[in-house]
């Protein structure tokens, strides 16, 4: 008998009709033969709500209450999927994360999963059972309520999946899989059928919001496949597996951009060792995220250019610490506002040459001027108006084969 | 070190402003060196809220995912509270039922505390910590979450003083403390300042709503003193203790009145063995409340005239049940809607001769006739026209002097 993970987001769970879709869906696994294992995330908009009361009751909310007073949304979802099942039924119940143990280490709100304990789980699976599991949590060494993080229902599903040698793990989400591109900015964006842990991760970096980069990475590490697929229509999703699962190998498996960046050049900076180190600290230091970097080589050797991107709505933040921080020196700052960075991944990129000179040369051709130029194994990344994204979208999509 | 049981009700706990609030009471009681252990129940509407997706899921919600359910209430409002004591520079955190354990057994839904494990709780009192308890739940044998019934948290409140020894537990609620009446019904009514156990039995099954009855008889039977009070005003408010500790003992502590009853009279009934129960067993297979009951001693020797008093609502369906059962013989069946109960309740009628006298003369005098009489140790309770109700209710205040 094989066993499956089936996840399902907050959106899934969001009505009261929702629940009951979840739950046919989980009765036709049933019907299928297999062990189920369900992890639900709260209802949608049920975490946001605690959130907003913890911080009207303190802005230094407990973060150990905090643990406490959010995991209440799981359990809530998790009690009325194992209510429609039964009413359906089956033999299901919700199983609380004490009452597993999930065995998290780490801080309150941030913590770990490093262990779950099979025992119970793993009888009543045997007995026939489908246990409905809460997402999101686990208990510390100090037998308190602990949370791994926004988003960590599906942390909780793969570990889950790990844990009990699943077959697959299904995120169901509100998204029908991943797609070639975001639908939202192109609608010739088609929904990928495979792709790999090491594309999904860069696509998730990317701002991919089907699943946190965390989770894949758990994936990849336990060679976990994982479905990600629709709640509401009875379609295949994306298979996310290893590279060598994957049958038809494109060379590019998907394009990101990112909606509004701002550039920063410092000009005449000292070119030496800690240079880049004592502006970084600051800005980090702030939770401000840097993203491309590109240091020139200086001409003099002693000075040279540094241009960095950020959030373009970091921007003013930015610019104050840098001209305030005496440990930064440079003789000319410049910031550009209006950019964005489009991406293409694929694995495929590696063994085929001249992808770099195809993107490059489908930029020129459209008079896209390319800003800054960042690589990877698998994703190559160029800064570039943010008024040419749509248009670059669209060349790049057609370029690679990814509107078929 | 004297410990104190501190119980906040739902409207105690409503927003977050009343919180903020509830945390300011808890730290004064700190503040003068109490032990406090604090047992909160769900913010109000909230129990609500989670019994209508129940209802929605399913007709027939398991009972078990309903504890799992409803419980998380209490887990928001007992991490809200520790949260804003934190913020207020005092050491205390939530303490979920689990983590305690307080152990129930019984059925779902309608589980009894049967045991606290005090040593975690105590040894956290004893560091200084206010411990917040989640109210009207445990744990059972299977380790499931289990409640002990609607207004179950006085009851997980007045166990906890039991198990800590406290020297008084206070129910902090949305009413000043118990009054010699209804407040809504008559405002000359008083709150009362001590009250004993037995009175406050009657009156709580006479339906005054400040607490449930088998809670008061918990703190009865552990000779635990209550004190009932409201959260909002700064008053003391009224206090539940045994009889010898009352100084002031009147004849009369309170009357309450019933809004809308139905009386029903079975005339001609065979007097035989087992014919009152023929009746009165289908009506409570059908829930059914009977309240006053009197048998008229047949003239002839061969029947008898039963008259039962239910709730107006149920009347319907209490006629088509006396007229289909078979089992049920009789000559005729009157029905009687809108009339009321009006009780008086008193420790000190049992050694005061007369009071039933002055009751009957009292309501002659304002032309009220008496349908049914029925009288407990320290209860006189009789059937009157409901339009009569409030000339009864001013008419017997007055007579047992409870207007000063």
């Amino acid at each position: 008998m094989k066993t499956i993970v089936l996840k399902f987001g907050g959106t899934s769970v969001g009505t009261i009709n929702k629940i009951k879709t979840v739950a046919k869906i989980i009765a036709d696994y049933k019907k299928k033969k297999f062990r189920v294992i369900v992890v639900s995330s709260a209802m949608s908009g049920v975490t946001n709500e605690l959130v907003k009361k913890s911080k009207a009751i303190s802005k230094n909310f407990s973060n150990a209450e905090y643990d406490v007073l959010v995991s209440s949304g799981e359990q809530v979802a998790c009690s009325l999927i194992a209510g429609r099942l039964i009413h359906l039924g089956y033999k299901a119940r919700s199983w609380l994360a004490w009452q597993i143990p999930i065995l998290t280490h780490g801080e309150h709100k941030n913590s770990r999963i490093y262990d779950v304990n099979k025992k119970k789980i793993f009888s009543y699976l045997k007995n026939g059972g489908v246990p409905i599991v809460t997402g999101f949590q686990g208990i510390n060494e100090y037998e308190r309520v602990s949370t791994i993080g926004r988003g960590g229902s599906d942390a909780s599903a793969i570990l889950l999946a790990k844990f009990f040698k699943a077959q697959r793990c299904i995120i169901y989400t509100d998204v029908e899989g991943v797609y070639t591109t975001d639908p939202n900015k192109l609608s010739k964006a088609k929904k990928i059928k495979e792709i790999s842990y090491e594309e999904m991760l860069e696509m998730a970096s990317l701002g991919a919001k089907v699943m946190q980069p965390a989770s894949i990475q758990d994936a990849r590490l336990n060679r976990i496949n994982i479905e990600v697929k629709s709640s509401y229509v009875k379609k295949s999703g994306t298979l996310i597996t290893k590279r060598k699962n994957i049958i038809n190998n494109r060379i590019i498996t998907g394009i990101s951009s990112t909606h509004n960046d701002a550039k920063v050049s410092l000009i005449g900076v000292k070119d030496k060792p800690g240079v880049a180190a004592s502006i970084f600290k600051p800005l980090s230091k702030n939770s401000i995220n840097v993203d491309m970097v590109v240091q020139n080589i200086s001409a003099n050797g002693r000075e040279t250019d540094l241009t960095f991107t950020i959030k373009a709505e970091d921007l003013k933040k930015t610019q104050k610490i840098i001209k305030t921080n005496k440990n930064i020196k440079f003789r000319k700052l410049l910031l550009k506002k209006d950019v964005s960075k489009i991406s293409i991944i694929g694995v495929g990129m590696v063994t085929t040459p001249g992808v770099t000179f195809r993107m490059f040369q489908t930029l020129a051709k459209k008079k896209i001027n390319i800003q800054v130029i960042s690589t990877s194994e698998i994703k190559i990344s160029v800064l570039i108006d943010k008024k040419n994204i749509k248009k670059a979208l669209i060349a790049l999509h057609k370029e690679f084969k990814l509107d078929n």
